[in-house]
Formats: C-alpha cells, sequence, structure tokens
C-alpha cells in the first residue's frame, strides 16, 4: 500500500472509523484500524466487535483529487495512535505507505512516523451487507427520534433488554421508545417505506449515530435490519450494531388516556427552580416535591444532613385539587428538554400515578414519569 | 447574624474562601465555612488545616454600600453547598440569616435555603497575625515568581521537601527554587526591603495564591514569615500556609558554568516537534533524542511496542561538536514555556551532563534539566 492524501479528509476519516475502537479489549486486534487503499479510495474500518464502523475517503471529493493510490493494499495499526498522529500532523498531505509487512510509514515531509503494523488477514472481517429489512429515513428525524427517546434508558446492565432504544415500524410508522421502568420516553416519526419490523438498538449506539449524522449534510440515512444486526448507511460510511437480545417489555398499558390536573410552565423557569432547590437534596436521588394549587405553585427539597430548600414559581399555572408530588429532578428536566418547547404542560392524575410531560404542539412524543414514593414529608 | 449583601460580591467572596477547602477531611469541620459579620463587614474563613483563607467583603466598595448588617454574630455552615447555592441564586441581592443557632437561612426573595448549621464555637482558631519577617512584593513579579518555578518541584511524597519551592530572601533579592532531582528552576526578584529569611512553602500553595491574585487588581502582596508558617495580604484577604519542615537540598553547585554547544531555537517550532515525536514514545517516560550536529537537528523516539518517529527542525541553529541527547520531554517544554520567549537558547556540555534552557534576555531565571540515561538507541 502506498498512497499520498490529503490530511484534513484522511483526519476526518480515521476520527469516524476510531469511535468505535475501545481503548483495551479482550481480542488485542480491536485496538487497531484497518487501512484498505483501492481503486475506489482509502477505507477506514474500525470495530469493538459490537459496534463496527466502515468510512470511505474517495479518490475525489467535489471534483477535486483527495488522495493518489500508487499502491493498492491493506494495513492493520493501532487506531487511537494513528488518529493523535495525523490530528498532530501539520502538512496539508500525508504519504501513507507499507515498509515490508511490519511498518507502516506515515509522513507529511516533516514528521516521519514508522508505525508497527500487524498483518491485515489476522483481523477478522465484519459483516456490513445490506440484508433484512431496508428503508431510508429522513436525517433530521432520526436526530429527533434519537434524541427525545435515548435518556431514558436504562444504564444498568442488570436487565440489559433496558438498555436498548426498542424500534418498531408498521404502516409507515417509526416508533422509538426507552423506559428504564421508572419513566418512558417515545417518539413516532412517518417513513417513505412502508416496512415492517421491531429491533432493540443499544442506546449508546443510537446516541453515536445521531451525533456522527449530526454534523454531516446528508439528507437521508439508509436503515437495514434483521434479526441479528442494524446497518446504517450515509455518504460513504457504513455502521454496524448488534442488536440487544430478548422482548421488549410492552410499554403501551402506561400511556394514560385521562388527567384531570394540568401544569402549564415556562420550561426554563421550572427547570432553574427544580435545580436550585435541588442542592439540598440528598445526593443520589435528587428527588423534589412539587406543591401546587391554583394560587400557588412551588417546589422544595430536603436532605437530612445539610437543610432544606423551597422556590415559588410565579411563572407555573395549574389547574385542579391541590397536589403534592415527589419525583426525581433529573427525570423531570430531561423530558422538559426532550419537548423542545418554552412552554410545557404537565398532566397529572394523582399523588402516586405517572404524570406526562407535554409540549402541545407535538403529539408526536411522548414523556411518561413516575412519581418517587417517599414516606418522609419533605 | 442577620445582613443583606450583593449578589456577586458575596459569590467572589464564598469562592476565594472556599478554595482552601478539603472536599473530604480527617476534620469534618474543615468542610465548613465560618462566616462572621460585624461592623466591618462579613469575614468569610476557609480551611483545610494546612492552608487558611480569610476574607472580608467590606460594607462598602467604591463608596457603593455592598453590604448591611442588622445583626452582628457568626455562623459555620458547609463551604461548596453555600457556594453552589449563591452560584445559582439570580437575585441582585441576598438575605442570610441565623434563625436559632442550628439554621442559617439564605434567600434571593425566590429561592429560600435553611442550611443546617454548627456551632461557629466549635470552629478552631486560625493563626492569621503578621508574625516574623515582614515584607512587599510587586503582584506581577510574584506571579512570574511562581510561574518560573513551581512546575520544578516534585508531586511525590517520598521527599516532602521537594514538593516545596524553597524562598530565601537577602541583600534585597528574593529567590524562589524548585527542583525534583532530575530539574531545576530558580528565579530571582528585586525587593524593596532589605529581608533575610528562608522557607520551604508548599508548591501548591504558591501556584494557588500566584492564581488568585492574577485576577486580582492589587499592586502588592504582604509577605510575612516565621519558621511555622507564610501568610499572605492583600486586598482584605488573608492566606496563611504551613512551611514544609527539614533543610532543602543545596542547589547552587548544579548551575554550571561553561557550556560548549550552542542550540538556538524558535521556542513554538521546537516544541511542536518535540510533542509529536514523542506520540512514539513510552507512555509513562515520553523519552524523546534531540541530535544535534552543525547541519541538523533533529528530534526523534521510539517505543518498543509502537514505532519509531522523527522530526528535523530546520529552525534550529546548533554550534558545537555533533551531540545526542535524550530527556524527558515534559521537562524542556516546561523549561521552555517558562522562559515566556519566542527564541530560545540550549546550553550543554555533554551527552550526560545538565543541560541548561534559557531567555537571553532574562538572567533572573535558571532552567536546568539533567538528561535521561538511555541503554537503548533510540
Amino acid at each position: 500500500m502506498k498512497l499520498k492524501i490529503n490530511r484534513d479528509h484522511l483526519l476526518r476519516g480515521i476520527t469516524l472509523a476510531t469511535r468505535s475502537v475501545p481503548t483495551k479489549s479482550a481480542n488485542p486486534l480491536f485496538v487497531n484500524v484497518l487501512l484498505e487503499a483501492n481503486e475506489k479510495g482509502l477505507t477506514m474500518l474500525g470495530s469493538s466487535g459490537d459496534l463496527t464502523i466502515k468510512t470511505l475517503i474517495p479518490i475525489r471529493v467535489n471534483e477535486l483529487e483527495v488522495l493518489r493510490v500508487y499502491t493498492e493494499g491493506k494495513a492493520l495499526v493501532n487506531a487511537k495512535l494513528l488518529n493523535e498522529i495525523i490530528r498532530h500532523l501539520e502538512g496539508s498531505e500525508v504519504d501513507i505507505e507499507v515498509i515490508d509487512q511490519t511498518l507502516l510509514q506515515v509522513s507529511d515531509g516533516r514528521s516521519e512516523f514508522n508505525l508497527n503494523s500487524i498483518k491485515p488477514s489476522d483481523y477478522p472481517d465484519f459483516d456490513l451487507e445490506h440484508d433484512g429489512v431496508r428503508f431510508a429515513i429522513d436525517r433530521q428525524h432520526f436526530v429527533k427520534l434519537v434524541d427525545q427517546t435515548v435518556f431514558a434508558a436504562s444504564t444498568k446492565e442488570n436487565r440489559p433488554i433496558l438498555t436498548a432504544v426498542h424500534l418498531n415500524a408498521k404502516n409507515g410508522l417509526l416508533v422509538a421508545a426507552a423506559t428504564d421502568t421508572a419513566r418512558l420516553a417515545r417518539k413516532q416519526v412517518e417513513l417513505k417505506d412502508n416496512v415492517t419490523f421491531f429491533a432493540n438498538v443499544p442506546a449508546k449506539t443510537m446516541q453515536d449515530i445521531a451525533r456522527i449524522v449530526e454534523v454531516t449534510r446528508v439528507e437521508e440515512i439508509e436503515i437495514s435490519v434483521t434479526d441479528k444486526k442494524i446497518l446504517f448507511e450515509f455518504d460513504g460510511t457504513f455502521i454496524a450494531s448488534r442488536l440487544v437480545g430478548g422482548d421488549y417489555p410492552s410499554t403501551k398499558e402506561i400511556v394514560l388516556k385521562t388527567y384531570n390536573s394540568f401544569l402549564e410552565a415556562n420550561a426554563n423557569e421550572l427547570i432553574k427552580a427544580m435545580e436550585r432547590v435541588s442542592l439540598l437534596s440528598s445526593e443520589r436521588e435528587r428527588i423534589v416535591r412539587l406543591t401546587m394549587s391554583e394560587n400557588l405553585v412551588q417546589v422544595s427539597s430536603s436532605s437530612p444532613n445539610a437543610g432544606r430548600a423551597s422556590e415559588v414559581v410565579p411563572t407555573c399555572r395549574y389547574s385542579g385539587e391541590p397536589l403534592s408530588i415527589h419525583f426525581n429532578v433529573g427525570y423531570v428536566t430531561a423530558a422538559i428538554r426532550a419537548c423542545g418547547s418554552d412552554d410545557i404542560h404537565i398532566e397529572f392524575t394523582g399523588e402516586l400515578k405517572p404524570f406526562e410531560v407535554k409540549n402541545l404542539e407535538d403529539d408526536s412524543q411522548t414523556q411518561i414519569i413516575t412519581p418517587t414514593r417517599t414516606f418522609v414529608d419533605k
């Protein structure tokens, strides 16, 4: 392998491929990135085993030659090290060459790095084929689908299925749902393709892909789903993730039909008041009480060690019977932020019943939170 | 205690007093801050036992009333918690009141915090008296004295004396020196006062005080030194630190008189080249080789696992016999940065002899580094 490549394109490619590469791995090969130069361009592939990213730098980008391949070939080198080296180079072009099978030479005409490399044939093959159900989704819809659900997934490994986002497509709709049992976030978007499938995708993968595509200019993402893997494709990049096995719990019956008490609030004012009073909640739980009557809406909290705090939120309007409810402040602020609106509604049925945080302008998402039971009057 | 105070002045004061307060301490009282309101203003005092900071918010600042004391008194509350609360308040004025002996009420008219507090009489007395030798130092001179020496102090506790900066004043000069045995940084400044003393001040304290006074507008800092403590005073703030016990090793004989090889370099170019090649040095040591002849100056490094790297530095000029020298790249870049000049000189006597990094325009500082012995040709 021998090639000359534009440094900025190379850096973008290696940075993307390295995102899936773990710092440490039970399989030491997985700390590497596989480079492959051929007539299509330079492909970089990194994998953790569970998540695999392959990206192509083509010969030309917008008519401009960014890559010249003198000799085709492959190389396998430490991904994070190569990434750091490219990031530190100052030259606008980088020469890369395999010197016999054991060294990869990287040079910008100023610095020269000879990196120990491993036989590329040792690296496993990863399945990046378009199998199963295939459809396209608008990039911005995908980012919203992720950002409005993924935070509600569990981060605890004791029930692995809850660390996934559950995707369910039918009748031209794609629904994403995430729950850690104390809260539920659900979002639906319309699809052009009428496909039917369900899949449990690791929440972290969904998050990573949303951050990756957010900064691209692609309009659409192609997705293929089998019962084993999900594959995302956009702009010469392929990202494949394992799925989480097992049945996702049904969340439909949690969604309540009727509420009898309603709070209108300015999102920012309510979040700031809750975060302030939560300074005096116990550190692990961050439980806040919301006390509402038609005359007064107040947030308060207390900690046996530190003391107690309270604040009236004058911008809130409540209608319904007086109600006092305890909850994890992180759950409620995340749901309010997901609503993406200055004005939010919270709808209740009772002290110990789940309540719903709503943006009345957007019925494509559902944010439901279960109150915290507490035996101490906070 | 009952008072009303400007929120921004209160935040600045509590932030400063909290800098000395540990997150955890063997003495649980030390996580607190002592507030005392009297006719002079509001004093805030925090301490780790080793480092104590007391700062006064006076009644008036630039003719403007920033504080009104209704009832004099004291209170002792958790420092970091009070700091966080004040930071989160949005009102421009804050009311603070001791409610019986056990609660401190903090309110901006919107949020109300009732903080559990401890009997102020339980808190120890700290010695903040001006004892011993007393002198003044220009603030900017003090910051330079610290920044050009403190990095060379040891961070390892096995020889506590080397974690200190050694201060030595006589004949109208104050000299600071720091060494971790592999390098030495020394700086002298002139004093108006002809005082004689020496003291070993914890490097971390010197660093903290430089960062604190850097952002003030005071012209001078008052310093008092005994054989037990050093006290800094400026603008209503008192900072007292314990000294490190024991005799500081003599560093005078390390300073060499004659060099026979000289390197002129652009500081930034040399630092960047060394940091690039050090990407392929072993992670713990970061050893780089500098190979110099009158035709060529090159930096290089290698790691058994990762490979090797080299770079010619065309902006360097060397005069002397060809020389190859290994060193810890962090030591040399720190010394170059301390020089504070675009153009630096490095002067050598041989492969295994200490070398000196110099700013030829500034003979008030000395930066000496011992090469690393290595038995492998890097």
